[in-house]
């Protein structure tokens, strides 16, 4: 006979059948904010909710100041996305709208396609031979530690709707702007330019961009049924969610430092970036429980990043008057710190040597490139606040960048507390350091 | 100025942007199956399209005797699928209805889950801990290089269901029956066993179950709402496709080899099991260009595997009664065959010998448990073919297996060129053999 289990017993099972991870800091921001929130595009409820829970766990950190900073945005919401090659052979594609996407009808259109694999192809393709046609940009993104491929290739999506849409194309499909080979595509923002009138606009994930790339080799007209139903909700709020450790010295100025809050909506926002709020805040929590600094560090989780750095405007309308001493971002996955970069005034700064002694023993030597920052602190540097990189290895994050694949399991704690201790040497000497840090000059906008 | 390509070298670059592969039989014929058809469900009109693709490439192959066998069977097709964690922390999960799934309605269910971290304490659960509720179910499934691990964890998937609807649940959610992290769920079939009424049945990808664990973890009820809308679409036709290179004594008896034509709907059945038709067709076509053999190769393409063997009970109702001298078949990827196994009537028969040396050569030694076939030539097994199974590495097929990542980039060609020299090793062997490969008595029939 088969001993079972008492009902008392199994209804405790329910919540018991799977064991808690063991804790820290870093790991359980990225543990606690994918799976309590999970998705949380930028000016949706979602976000909102990543903000309470972010100022709930910032002030059971202990930091002081802890605060929402909101801001208003127009916000863009993802719908039915479905695409059918008709002819020659019938068959489904796996896609993503890419953000601000126009909508085709609900039911659909179709059209046949016209394949370019280049975006500089596209560029030169005549009117005539895109107008109303579905443009297909197989653009093929290959890995690089320091994720410079991204600029090159990312162009396809950043400004290949623009130029189809110009050409009078119907819609536009890209490879996915990414170096894995899975049926998950990789969505991300682009900004209609120069007066282009919104289409249909999404990313194949890459085994569909190459099954469509071997369908046109075929030599038969290709037609595809497209139906992607995104649309604009409107103005609604975002936010920064602010932390800070406490200096001694408000004259010094302030370190500002975080990553990005808000995720794209098909992952739980694990690497992109999760990750960069956990390595930033776990090294600034170090700081928080040593000796007082000299400089106040601000952490800021910036609200708003992915769909154009609205967080990043925010923040720098509100403190851009405030004297910052140094600024660093973390928005590049969670694997380890490789290399840092600088852009100091004084382009022998002391600081320099004394960065290159705290990090050489982590392994992260001193770049040859000047640091340029990202998306959320960048118009603080355009502001002339010196700034630093801590350059974390991207060989795989854009296998995995913008995709439902941005989850938990692709965090590798190794790794990530790699890159908090690399964090928490550069933050000892920043917030103590001697060294002037004087501001540069403010860098031209741009468009 | 920019110098503009003229409209006509544009036109045409619309189908030469994007250059066909080199060529070769095996890698050809997943190459193009996948592409020309793509995914080709049992029983649907892509499986017929699928067929009339087959019976063009073994004719232009060079193949005797190609020809279609008919047969009739009950059809089921995927229909929507969303699932959502409704509370306490609302986001959607990715998932994918098993096959013969029951369906919700169209608005779905909502419904309380329970959790079971393996199918073992699911049975040993009281059915009042599951009447009503969502059941999940959490088989971690290892990768092994000889695909062992699906027998144990794949029964979550089998009988999983089951199980769950005779305890009266409302829906069973299983973690994938896969060794992969991502957002691709694997589907697979199960079949209503003991009478039990067909229930929404759906698995989750690793991911989103690892995320569901780490939520049912935190303590509180979660609630999900699930709407799956699959349907039996009812008795339509599937078929074999036959080809014969004929050999010089009828009386030799018939070498049977094959794999399986239909695959999954999600993606377009490049491993499972294009590679499979490539490697025994690939093999089979080197002994068709070489010396006629002693005995008749019959190549099947069998229909309708995946939804239970229909296509091997078809084959074995018609062709029985006819002598079969030895079978095999490939259905477990495309890449390297590592080991092969036997199942002879005579444990010392010559031919383990001559299999031996022809196989060494290619690092393909001799295993030490019987062969026992797979589930298109099974009903032949079981009536007493002598069978050979050529094991091919499977350490990252359950990775694949049945999800929509089941595409062309996953055929490695250097593993899959290995198979086809061990499967053609093989078969330059059998054909000819001495041996008088005498049937085994016949098996019992599984239920």
């Amino acid at each position: 006979m088969r001993a079972l289990i008492p009902a008392v017993a199994a209804a405790f099972l329910a919540s018991s059948a799977f064991s808690a991870p063991p804790s820290d800091v870093g790991y359980d921001i990225v543990e606690g904010l994918t799976t309590e929130v999970g998705q949380r595009l930028a000016g949706t409820e979602a976000e909102a909710r990543a903000r309470n829970w972010a100022v709930a766990r910032l002030k059971a950190l202990g930091f002081a100041n802890v605060r929402i900073e909101p801001f208003d945005m127009p916000v863009w919401v993802r719908g039915a996305e479905t695409a059918e090659i008709v002819a020659p052979f019938p068959q489904k594609l796996v896609l993503a709208a890419l953000g601000n996407s126009g909508s085709t009808p609900d039911g659909g259109i179709t059209a046949e396609v016209v394949g370019f694999s280049s975006l500089e192809a596209l560029k030169a393709a005549p009117d005539a031979v895109v107008r109303g046609k579905i443009v297909f940009v197989s653009h093929r993104m290959t890995a690089t530690q320091d994720g410079s491929s991204y600029g090159y290739f990312g162009a396809a999506r950043r400004t290949g709707p623009s130029i189809a849409s110009n050409k009078g194309a119907a819609a536009i499909l890209i490879r996915s702007i990414g170096t894995d080979h899975h049926r998950v595509p990789h969505t991300g923002v682009q900004n209609w330019t120069d007066g282009a009138t919104p289409i249909p606009a999404a990313a194949l994930s890459v085994p569909d961009a190459e099954q469509l790339e071997r369908i046109i080799a075929r030599g038969k007209p290709v037609q595809i049924h497209l139906a992607l139903t995104p649309r604009m909700t409107g103005v609604h709020p975002s936010g920064n969610v602010i932390a800070e450790v406490p200096g001694r010295d408000p004259k010094a100025g302030v370190v500002l430092i975080g990553g990005h809050l808000d995720s794209w909506d098909l992952g739980t926002g694990a690497i992109d970036d999760a990750a960069g709020l956990a390595i930033t805040t776990a090294a600034a929590k170090r700081i928080l429980d040593g000796p007082k600094p000299k400089r106040t560090i601000r952490l800021v989780w910036f609200g708003a990043e992915e769909e154009g750095g609205f967080g990043g405007d925010a923040y720098a309308k509100a403190h851009g008057a405030e004297k910052h001493a140094l600024t660093a971002e973390a928005d590049f996955g969670g694997d380890r710190v490789w290399q840092f970069r600088t852009h100091f005034a004084d382009p022998k700064a002391p600081l320099l040597a004394e960065l290159t002694t705290a990090l050489g023993g982590l392994g992260v030597g001193p770049g040859s490139s000047p640091a340029h920052g990202g998306t959320d602190i960048g118009p603080m540097v355009q502001r002339g606040t010196p700034v630093i990189d801590l350059e974390q290895d991207g060989t795989r994050y854009f296998d995995i960048h913008h995709t439902a694949d941005d989850t938990l399991d692709k965090i590798d704690r190794a790794q990530l507390n790699q890159a908090i201790d690399a964090w928490t040497a550069m933050l000892r000497v920043v917030v103590d350091t001697a060294d002037p840090l004087a501001a540069l000059p403010p860098q031209p906008q741009e468009n």
